[in-house]
């Protein structure tokens, strides 16, 4: 299959979610486009299209759960805002345009990624009471409507927020903070990946079974998909501060460096990391021997993820 | 009634829920330090006293809605460190106390906001899969256990994600910063009211009716009460702010004349304000005319809310 295609087609999908979503005026307007300015600019929706990929492996149609693919971007998309303030990461680059502070100010900066991780819980309970039917694919692979609504977009919310807050992402970039200047520990830097990135991929992938209502064997070997790549992709993130371009990151080159971050290659060295994300995606994708071809986007996910890497 | 003794008996039970929600250890310990400053300080609880009071007006033990109560006062405590910080109102003390931010700095202020936030979502869910059963109190009052557990979490989510968010509080909040040092503004000053305090306070009220599965004839009295007693409550926490002593309200007294802020007294003079606090206690209780002495307890503490005002 062609995954950069495929990547391309849902994150269009997701775009055109979002834009109409958040294109009805509202005020305070500076409020508006501060939270349009950061959700609707050219990020890779990763997140969003990891949860149609896996609820698509289950045998469900993606379309149906767009709402809550796209909460999973709203979530991101606040955690960058909060993570470059100035008392946080104090980054001034963010995909390549200002952060949010530097342009809208740091009192709206918190106040919309306060409203985006609001607005998520109420985007991931769309389809409870506006989806009017589940698409025939959906409903074929015997996914109904009852069970979809009753008890799939509650555990959705546990989810979400049990990823994002404090036994998860927030978790994460609290410790990745404090750890700045500490001498390299690697049970600390463990902690920090697992909580600040690995926990919010963990989560997208897993509402894929949640909402399809799958059995426990498809959860566990998506969970274990979703840990391993959730490594991947912080690890490579770390790379690519060392070894990429600002063209490539959308940030300024060696910036983890200057602030004395604890990163996987400070702590075990860039060979030792990109060997790690190698082990990782062949983990990852071993745990998806339950599934057969459907699964295949979720596999090249895998491999188009350590690609980035250089 | 002896409206003080319940509100005492309320704010105890629900200190005592958050106290053991929030007393299991977490890394990093800073952040869990930092929530239970914040969380478990001296508050009236308003919030979840109202959620419990209008459970009750609907025929419910207010035991069984603990978590979804307490959530009320997980946001309004994420609302008021965020709102403290140096980029916002720059307020010092808080109930007495140094603010958040000014014991563990402003990075860990924000995430402990963010995840009080985050948090509050799962509490207000928490009984979707524990709850073992309702009371017979509750049960008595023909709200079956099915009928809690189907909708009325998915509501109660969307409710608060409503009035928190982009249309609701922050909206309101940001509004608040972004009129600092403009002309006194009629219609921005009821914009700032209705969506900063008011908004939360009318969720409040009618998470009870959600959750009884109460008809529309007392959600709509009840949405009624909740937005009256919304400005009662801003509108006497501004005069406060003037004639009140920071012994009775925690804050610097003059703080809000000092930022020039948009406030209730400031537009229409401190009379007129006090007149407008009657004005809408007795629309208050007019509203709840449906009810009969179930509702006792809200009529008590509309009263009880404008005696505050010196």
């Amino acid at each position: 299959m062609d995954v950069k295609a495929y990547l391309e087609e849902k994150r269009s999908i997701i775009n055109e979610y979002l834009s109409s979503y958040f294109s009805i005026p509202f005020l305070p307007e500076t409020l508006h486009e501060s939270i349009k300015y950061s959700l609707l600019s050219d990020g890779k929706r990763i997140r969003p299209i990891l949860v149609m990929a896996s609820y698509e492996a289950c045998g469900g149609h993606a379309e149906d759960i767009l709402p809550q693919a796209a909460a999973l971007e709203l979530i991101h998309t606040y955690s960058l805002i909060h993570d470059d303030l100035p008392s946080m990461d104090n980054d001034d680059l963010r995909r390549g345009r200002p952060t949010n502070h530097k342009v809208f100010g740091e009192a709206i900066a918190i106040l919309a990624g306060d409203a985006l991780l609001t607005e998520a819980f109420m985007m991931l309970t769309v389809c409870a009471e506006t989806t009017p039917f589940l698409s025939p694919k959906t409903e074929a692979a015997g996914i109904s409507r009852k069970k979809f609504r009753q008890s799939s977009l509650l555990k959705t919310v546990r989810e979400v927020a049990a990823a994002a807050g404090l036994h998860g992402m927030v978790a994460g970039q609290a410790q990745d903070i404090l750890a700045e200047n500490a001498e390299p520990d690697r049970e600390i830097l463990d902690f920090i990946h697992r909580h600040k990135t690995a926990a919010l991929i963990t989560a997208s992938v897993r509402l894929g079974p949640i909402l399809a209502n799958a059995g426990k064997r498809k959860l566990q070997a998506i969970t274990q998909y979703g840990e391993n790549i959730g490594l991947v992709f912080q690890i490579v993130d770390d790379i690519l501060n060392i070894v990429g371009t600002t063209r490539e990151t959308g940030k300024p080159v060696g910036s983890d460096s200057q602030k004395h971050k604890l990163t996987y290659p400070a702590v075990y060295g860039l060979e030792s990391a990109r060997k790690q994300t190698d082990v990782c995606v062949t983990r990852a994708i071993d745990a998806l021997k339950v599934f057969s071809s459907e699964a295949d986007p979720l596999r090249e996910i895998a491999h188009y993820l350590v690609k980035r890497r250089t």
